[in-house]
């Protein structure tokens, strides 16, 4: 029992952080729980069960599978349920009757082979790249509204009402989904998609403008450990290009909503995207430099200190610039002095390097120092076409 | 009408490539097809339609959704639909009876309450992310099957029986799916996984053998660009986390087949995955300087190829080799060989660059070729843990 009672402290725990990490999970809930509560409605009320019958329970099954978290993705789910049910319900009744005129024993033969070739080909079309992004579950949903009334109609011979009823409950079930998940605390595909870029930006920058710190200095203060995890705050910017997608496919079956026109043109966003992730592999190889035993010596170090904490700092204060022209969508205004500063000190780098002050020291030690800069010109090429592309 | 026919040759050849490339493709749609029709049979024979009327159809249903491409998948989706029918089933029966006794006029307040309540309870439960990865589509069921069961009871007063109709027929269909997923042309998340890991180490270990020769010898020959398609084979390793993660957990479902037990270490190929990405951003960095315009100069290069070449060439050996031992689970023989060959070529690079034959050459020449040295270095100790793991 007491184990029982710590895995039961451990639910409720992490529960608490999933509210408190995003608190409109639980608004999502809620939503969820109303829209099927209105919707079984339509069980309660004698009037409006008369008009579906047992139908009706096609209305909560809608319901349940279509609502999802954001907007974009509800009305996706939505859109695709009701075409499809609409396309699937025609081709239905079609299919029916034409195996109606082959008489009573080449109908269920003629429905069988129909049901295979439509079922082996759709299911071949969800392979399409294009078609999976966008319309998987159209594509399911056609093959199922087409087995179920054609073949259903074999039995029952009120094909034409059934796929009418089975297409006015889809509608019912959509619309209430979409009406709760647009009207009550929307949660935007957009908006996340938005604000997930300017927070990558972000969080490299902010590794860039400590990392010089940290390289340069860190060692000597003999500092501890607690603050690294904010400089590790990048690693989240590395795997999340599914992420990315998926918003953008879900953005782009959202209206226009606060600052976004319909179309706004959320493929700009995946090329930021890519870029920073970009940046992040670079970042990812410095922190490398970070947390390694060999360091270049300190004497090789201070040579190069000033140019490369000021070229990190000024390219993690151009990103966070750019994350926060971004979120505000303002044309960003520091951000090119901040570049040129960058390259400054990147050409001033490279012309004290020129100089060969090095006769004295091994290679092998500037090694780690050398890569560190050379890493850190990387990173200003990649912020600038960051910028560019923000600019666009 | 001739820009239509463009259209129709080009959707043609995409779907003539899409079944190239995995003609597995092929059978899985041959496969639904069948599925549906074995199915749909139901309702074409007479008694066995007699017995469960139009509930026959939730059998097409759980069919269409349940039929994934690999075993695990359609395991997964099944075991979850039928568990989770089984007990909302069951939760649902008692829901309307418990509403039942609170008279005529307070069940449907009731029921609308209990409703609510566990949609919305349900709905936050599939945000903890481990029920999210593989209770997911159980979790939705469970809403689904509550409702249906514990709302329809209110109006349809065989709620028992309409209960335990839904779930024979879920049942059947569940089990037509795998049977025709497991007997015909089986398709194992597993065995994917596994030469899924293998081939990322081969892509990689294909670059690393080519990069030394390409890096130093690349541009004297004024090569064409013809083979850097068969170097960037490894871009699809940075991204593949997502498609690695969710066919371990599909991998998880299988019973066991061919040289895989059930219960295989199916996290291992995770914990492989994870570090061949991380050598895979040190290769991206490696071939950004392969396309950079400022190379090193010849002379810079010269002094240090051997090394490099003999590092980079073993450690794209060693890859491939712990990829066949992979593929053919044995125990790698040559890995260690080349491992060892890789670290006296990295100890000789580090003893010559202390030699300091560098006097009369400037340090920003030498920067890109320090870097490439360190990344090298860096590669080789990101080979040796993969061999570790490997050897696990």
């Amino acid at each position: 029992p007491k184990r029982a009672l710590a895995k039961i402290a451990e639910v409720a725990r992490t529960a608490k952080k999933l509210g408190q990490d995003d608190p409109r999970r639980v608004t999502h809930s809620l939503k969820v729980g109303l829209a099927i509560t209105l919707v079984s409605l339509l069980y309660y009320f004698q009037p409006l069960f008369d008009g579906f019958g047992v139908a009706a329970m096609w209305a909560v099954l809608t319901v349940v599978v279509v609502f999802e978290f954001s907007v974009g993705a509800t009305l996706g789910k939505g859109l695709n349920r009701m075409l499809a049910t609409l396309l699937a319900g025609a081709l239905g009744v079609g299919a029916h009757h034409l195996a109606s005129l082959s008489g009573e024993k080449g109908e269920p033969i003629l429905l069988g082979l129909f049901v295979f070739l439509l079922a082996a080909t759709v299911t071949f079309i969800r392979f399409f790249p294009r078609m999976k992004a966008r319309y998987d579950y159209g594509l399911m949903i056609f093959i199922l509204t087409f087995c179920l009334v054609s073949v259903s109609g074999y039995r029952d011979d009120e094909v034409l009402e059934m796929a009418h009823k089975r297409l006015s409950t889809i509608l019912i079930g959509s619309f209430a989904s979409l009406f709760v998940c647009v009207f009550i605390c929307p949660v935007w595909a957009g908006s996340d998609l938005h604000s997930l870029v300017a927070v990558n930006l972000e969080k490299i920058g902010s590794f860039l403008e400590e990392f010089g710190n940290e390289y340069f200095n860190g060692l000597e203060e003999g500092e501890s450990k607690k603050d690294k995890s904010n400089l590790e705050g990048y690693k989240t910017v590395l795997n999340c290009k599914n992420t990315e997608e998926s918003m953008a496919n879900f953005a782009r079956w959202e209206p226009g909503h606060s600052q976004f026109k319909f179309r706004h043109p959320w493929k700009q966003y995946l090329k930021i995207g890519t870029l920073s992730r970009k940046c992040a592999y670079r970042v990812d190889a410095l922190n490398g430099y970070l947390n390694s035993e060999i360091k270049a010596p300190l004497k090789v170090r201070r040579k190069i200190e000033e140019s490369c904490i000021k070229m990190s700092f000024e390219c993690g204060q151009a990103l966070k610039e750019l994350a926060m022209s971004i979120k505000t969508m303002t044309s960003p205004t520091a951000v090119d002095l901040h570049m040129s500063n960058a390259k400054t000190s990147a050409k001033n780098l490279k012309s004290f390097l020129k100089t060969g002050l090095w006769e004295d020291t091994d290679l092998l030690e500037v090694i780690p120092a050398a890569a560190v800069a050379s890493l850190l010109i990387d990173v200003v090429a990649c912020t600038e076409s960051i910028a560019d592309s923000v600019n666009e």
